[in-house]
């Protein structure tokens, strides 16, 4: 505001505005629009919000983000995604502003570059709190395992990608069936703030609560002897430091086998879209039809593509945009 | 031409010409068009030909192929590929009839899916002669060797994936140090016609003929003892009947040490673009902005997606076109 910026909320771009030169001069936008994660595609679907076009002053800088939420299109690109899982993002991460941008002749770059967090859980919403519990807890100080067999089926502290790809793989040779993660109540919680803890198990459904090995097995429908061999083989590993799939030694603490366990399930989210438009050093759309900046028009975050290559690194995807 | 078709010859598709619903009735061409495969980008460097508007009877089906060819496109979508590496396809093989459908609201589906022979020589043009000699030779009755370590580094008969990026991570690591195939003359080419050899040894740039291994480790500046070294374990391995990468045990026939041997350069060359364009069964075109098909708009081919996965298995990209 200071800078004399007014920000607008509820504001769904929709197309772009060019002159007869194709500079992009404005947007067409739908005012109180309310995106619906009710639809399967809330950019064909809804109608909400009154249109409305804006003129810019001198030139449109495009942040719509990435499209993880967008269900059409994402199983366009990566067609083992479920429809019944969500995102870690807000519902208004869709693939609409990319799409308009290819219009106008924008470059695509590695559209169908989508990473996946591997410790979230099909039993909450969006991103959650199972990925802080899995991913400090249960995946530290305990295992991940493959309800059908009872056995591990990935190092439950490999990048991210490795470890979508592993979930990915059960939960399309059985739909539905949702590796689960869990270590000893002693452990498994035990470097998280009281807060956390709370938040994650406050709804009973993220995080189950078993007493034995046997209880798991029961309620989450695993082979019982084989889930019991898992641990013991997996405790045996630790003691010699040397795990069957190379988890860090570091990170390598024995299970108690007795119990009680908290157990989270595991489904891989939608959290980040690495590919989108190609920009220059300067933040300009490029064109392909010109291999030259689209006149007016700039872009700048997880709509551009090509800057974090096929998995992105935690925390790095900051970036900044010269106007 | 008994159907009423007439086939142009050296006519290059240019743009869409739609009607004020959208629908694609014609198309503007460049006769006398000549490929240069010179060029980084034949579709924005290249000025021959004439213009001419092609009005469309009843539709246009769009066959433009894929864009392996395409220097600057693909790169884009991978930034592994070398410039200085072709394809084995034809020098047409452009992105511009794919960009120009997204242009008019195609939806782009995996179009970063590129597929590499693994097979392919950096010391001739296009497919040649070597992914022959390799594939049903050396790659069989050899090994492939690192040159800078004199070691092996993959399964010669892995998938086409599995091959080609693992030569693409010693071309990152060191540009221009192409790995080699070699196999003892004996064996290397006993399964294949003399005319496909002739034609391979014809030229004298592909097949390196090397009495010892002491002369491949010099021709090729590979550490001689490791490669003697390579060379007397993979006989070891072929002897126990299991190969260090998992080469098929039916494939596994010892090299004679004492040679004389057949070399070849290998350089992973795109072979094939498995995205493109969302079609349904009949062909027809899907557009972005409907989720239905763009009216007067076929595609068939390559310039389609999402039909081959994310590695297409060889000879399967016969696709059938319904107008």
């Amino acid at each position: 505001k200071d800078k004399g910026c007014e920000l607008r909320r509820r504001a769904k771009f929709d197309d772009f505005v060019l002159d007869d030169d194709g500079r992009v001069v404005g947007v067409t936008i739908r005012e109180e629009y309310r995106f619906d994660d009710k639809l399967y595609s809330d950019d064909l679907e809804n109608t909400s919000g009154t249109k409305k076009t804006l003129k810019a002053n001198k030139g449109v800088v495009l942040a719509a983000g990435g499209f993880c939420r967008d269900k059409a299109f994402r199983k366009l690109q990566d067609p083992r995604i479920p429809d019944d899982v969500d995102s870690t993002n807000h519902p208004g991460a869709t693939a609409g502003a990319l799409l308009k941008a290819f219009e106008i002749g924008a470059y695509p770059v590695q559209v169908d570059w989508i990473q996946f967090g591997p410790w979230a859980s099909p039993d909450e919403k969006g991103f959650g709190t199972a990925p802080i519990l899995t991913q400090q807890g249960t995946f530290k100080y305990g295992i991940a395992v493959d309800i059908r067999t009872g056995k591990r089926f990935m190092n439950e502290l490999a990048d991210r990608k490795t470890r979508a790809d592993a979930e990915f793989k059960i939960l399309r040779e059985k739909p539905g069936a949702y590796p689960i993660t869990f270590a000893d109540t002693k452990m498994a919680f035990k470097d998280l703030s009281e807060e956390i803890i709370q938040k994650g198990m406050g709804s009973g459904k993220i995080v189950g609560e078993c007493a034995t090995l046997d209880d798991i097995a029961k309620k989450y429908g695993v082979p019982a002897d084989a889930l019991k061999e898992t641990v013991k083989k997996y405790n045996e590993g630790v003691k010699a430091k040397k795990d069957e799939f190379g988890k860090q030694e570091s990170a390598l603490s024995e299970i108690n086998e007795a119990g009680p366990f908290y157990v989270i399930r595991l489904s891989p989210k939608p959290h980040h879209t690495m590919g989108g438009l190609k920009i220059n050093t300067k933040a300009e759309v490029i064109s392909s039809k010109t291999n030259k900046p689209i006149p007016g028009l700039y872009a700048a975050g997880e709509i551009t593509g090509g800057t974090h290559g096929a998995s992105r690194l935690g925390t790095v995807a900051i970036t900044d945009c010269i106007v």
